[in-house]
């Protein structure tokens, strides 16, 4: 919070991993992250780095937060299914699940391997921080304020979110409509894949990558929109997040560095 | 299916672990086993094993059907709510995630170690056959036909089920009045344990145990109430549920052999 | 190494999980454990506590040093070839895979999940503190003086120990020959199960059990016994050795609570 | 073993990653697969494809066999040992650790996630088919003609081997003579990694690179030399090694490929 204003003086471009320049208002940060925010005045000038969403914007900054990674799944899942109508701004809920790496490095007894092996269990339930950048973000597609349900688990991987997502269908949308919407929305996005029907995302199938699997269905009976998203936390969920918008911020190919 | 009526026949107490005898109905198994049923003439004197629910009819029954493993879990945390009124009946969504001894002992690639170990997913996304069974048992609480979601996911640990629940508020409960209708509901109940505020379940404290773990949260504004459940699903889930209900037929202490 | 001497004036019997009475010699103490020892009168008296070699003392002992985990599994393995001079007691070199459990709890970078999962290393190579107690126990049989080679590694499991341990065949043996001596030797011994020929222990078959499984090879050509030896460090390696040694103190069935 | 022969008439280069052209003796070859060789002119025109100890004959080869997983970590560690005489070629014993992907992807009960998750075993005790490919290669050092001790484990990770291996000091070599001649054999491998003085090789490491890490331990004392050598089984140990021979048949840089 306190070094991004001193690069960027510096006439340098900053792209922040921490969650500091996410939230626009700083009430909300004071709020959520529990500190006031000591430079509000650069949340106005923070542009939300999801390259899928903000890619412009993206390569205009100069001060960029770098999305949450349970937020990442979430809102490549969620955009268009909003955008399009197809689903309802509010009541979606998040089931989503984690593996260890997104607890960060710090040693601590539940996160030692023999209390975390052969074991799962839900934590900061109805209650995360990421919640609000979501919120946000999904915002400009039809307002959901407070209305979202998140509840995160961790698992026992290393790497990997599992966000498995419910929204309330909204007309009557078919499979087909649904997938055209996911495909056009995403026509120009080289991480995000739109599994074939059926094919359900596999946190092993983008572990160390940069991609986003998303697969759905569409149960009108029940007016439910499921939907399964799968990102490497350390990689689309963080750094190579990071490095994607990195790459359009300096005019180079959005892949470049994230296809190995 | 057919080794039940023999063993009937000759007199025998029958405990069956198989989905054979959980529907009443022949055209619902038809329809949701994939195969016409042989014996419908003892569906109806069959009684669905959840000791807790159904210990009088079991006490006296000659063929109980034990449930299946997601389904224990799933019943036992949604039945009290159902029967205060504090949750509708319908729109109850379930994301479920299984340790690997409920996929069965049958050699797969798909259940491999080097397949499944650092991996996760969803299958049979709201389509699992342990729907019905659910909607019967709870059917008595109120009317849910066909509008249950339940996600299944595959998570790589051994043992153990935790189960997610998201049901929406009916009425204006209050936290510590939804707490007394679980303690209310479960008091006679020597396996289920209704956990302090705060206190998520861990398959870890149900693993090598008969014990099925609650805990909940209420959520007014949102109007939802959200409800963990774990459970072994070898013990409560299979084999220790048996035995608790030999244990019944059978008139010795329902915790006989299931306190080690 | 202060409160036994306490509990022993006050008439208590003491059973120590530490490491703190095992080696009879104050000055082998101060040189593995890296302190004097503030008690030294107490070493002659402890009996170090492996029923299987020390039932008769243990049972009348007042102060068991129960053995360490590594320890028990290679002085198990090792005994009866020796006292049978199967083996030649200098050579002997043991490669032991242990549990994260056996790592104590505190909370260190090297222990977590993240860190240990998908990994495995050795460590303490050829300088483990088990190694003088291992020495003294099997120095009843034949010295062997500072020739034993100990490698510790730690592999991804919560439980369980497996020791494969390579010994100089000492004039020529046969297979069955060894067999029978062990299975002399373990006679009365209700906990080491010596395999059928082919059979190689493994970890899952002892965890959550107070067994020691053993088998071993002969190959006369390169004159040497391999021997594997499987057990639970928490249990056979620590509390459940324990329970044993408190039954013998008590007079009780060396069985008593261990059979679960 | 049918199908090289008709690439090779084609004019085509082989690389097999079979075991079918690693040992020179077509008896040899029938004794240890348990099959006769169908094309046994091909033997002895096959280059053994450990690159480090063969490059110049794998850059003139045709037809290269590619090392097996476990052979290729214990040569490495071996061979500069021997060459250097500053370990005895008869008597080495070899306990190695091997990840699940080293058993293939063929489904059997006894490698599925529920069976091998928590669990560590011993097989082939004494009895490898790595072994005589092994001898021959290090066999220019020096007779071992069926002297070498080797026992498998599995271990429950994806990927990786870590082979412990305890040799005889020959004459009186110090820790910084053994060094030194590890670093002058290896002064041109790019993919073999000497460790400095008590950094132990961790399976994670190595695990998605073509590197070997190899750290030692000398004790006069006891007239051992201990080493650790780790490898990713699916890369140094197989495909990797495959595509470092294929650079040198091509007359490519060496790792060309295989640094990413």
């Amino acid at each position: 919070m306190d070094v991004a204003p001193v690069l960027l003086k510096a006439g340098r471009k900053v792209i922040d991993l921490a969650g500091d320049f996410r939230l626009a208002s700083p009430d909300a940060f004071a709020q959520h992250y529990g500190t006031p925010h000591t430079h509000p005045e650069l949340l106005s000038q923070a542009v939300y780095g999801l390259s899928e969403l903000n890619g412009d914007a993206v390569a205009k900054a100069r001060l960029v937060a770098n999305p949450g990674c349970y937020a990442a799944s979430v809102i490549l899942a969620c955009a268009p299914l909003l955008k399009a109508k197809f689903a309802e701004p509010s009541g979606i809920i998040v089931d989503a699940k984690s593996g260890l790496t997104g607890a960060g490095r710090k040693a601590e007894v539940s996160t030692m391997f023999a209390e975390m092996n052969e074991n799962l269990w839900a934590y900061k339930v109805n209650a995360h921080q990421h919640v609000p950048e979501i919120e946000q973000a999904l915002g400009a597609f039809g307002g959901m304020s407070g209305s979202m349900c998140f509840v995160p688990h961790v698992v026992p991987v290393n790497r990997g979110i599992l966000s498995t997502i419910y929204l309330r269908l909204s007309g009557g949308a078919t499979w087909e409509q649904v997938d055209n919407a996911y495909r056009s929305f995403y026509q120009h996005a080289p991480f995000v894949r739109v599994r074939p029907q059926g094919q359900w995302p596999a946190v092993r199938d983008v572990a160390g990558t940069n991609y986003c699997d998303i697969a759905f269905t569409v149960d009108p009976a029940k007016r439910l929109l499921i939907v399964v998203a799968a990102i490497d936390n350390l990689l689309k969920g963080a750094a190579g997040q990071a490095v994607q918008n990195m790459n359009l911020m300096s005019g180079w190919p959005e892949t470049t560095g994230l296809q190995a």
